[in-house]
């Protein structure tokens, strides 16, 4: 079935949570239902194969990269999501280089949806963690 | 009048922004309706003195430093806010020495109250960003 407009907030996070499953069981190529064609990250214009191939780099350097959900609040067209991640990366991220230690951080990320589907992003990480983690 | 529960979203929203004016006005020695005497910050306990310790360091390196709000979601007992600032470090903030340049940067962060006041505080600051706009 198709986008219902309005869906209750218990639906709407419910949605969200299975576009985090399909990142965490790696169904990049079946995130159509969840994104529009042209969005932007952190204010600039990605198309949804940009979008993909942004977080299947992500996975090549870290294989074992699962998306958390620490926290998540749910309002109108907006969701706001604390991710949380334990992991091991194994090549070149963020311009560091992987120490074959396990790392934990978090991710605060502000999502906007039209019809199901998100169409803008703003990601904060926490670099300075990482990279402390990582030197 | 004191704080009645449940509220709307509405009403939890003004009673943010409300908070939030009072750290543009600097009206820090009157947190008090919106803070837990003990709470915790990224994890760490904290308490309302230490908190407004913080904030008053912050303010006393960034005497501009205005607090912006560029995105909001609330639900339930929670918000999330991302927040956007442009100002001009007037001395070391974050161990980065102020060049005298004007900065933009956001901070993303969520707050879970109770009665009203704030108890848990996540946040992350885009720190590569300020630390690229004071190099």
């Amino acid at each position: 079935p198709g986008w219902r407009s309005p869906i209750t907030e218990a639906e709407f996070e419910a949605h969200y949570r299975r576009y985090i499953s399909y990142l965490n069981n790696r169904r990049l190529d079946e995130l159509d239902e969840f994104l529009h064609e042209e969005l932007t990250y952190n204010g600039e214009p990605e198309t949804r194969a940009d979008y993909r191939a942004r977080i299947a780099g992500d996975v090549a350097a870290i294989p074992d990269l699962y998306f958390d959900v620490h926290l998540i609040v749910v309002s109108g067209d907006q969701i706001a999501c604390r991710l949380f991640y334990n992991c091991t990366p194994q090549s070149e991220w963020l311009g560091l280089q992987p120490n074959g230690k396990s790392i934990s951080f978090a991710e605060h990320v502000f999502y906007k949806f039209r019809d199901g589907k998100i169409y803008e992003v703003w990601s904060l990480l926490d670099v300075p963690s990482i990279a402390e983690q990582l030197a």
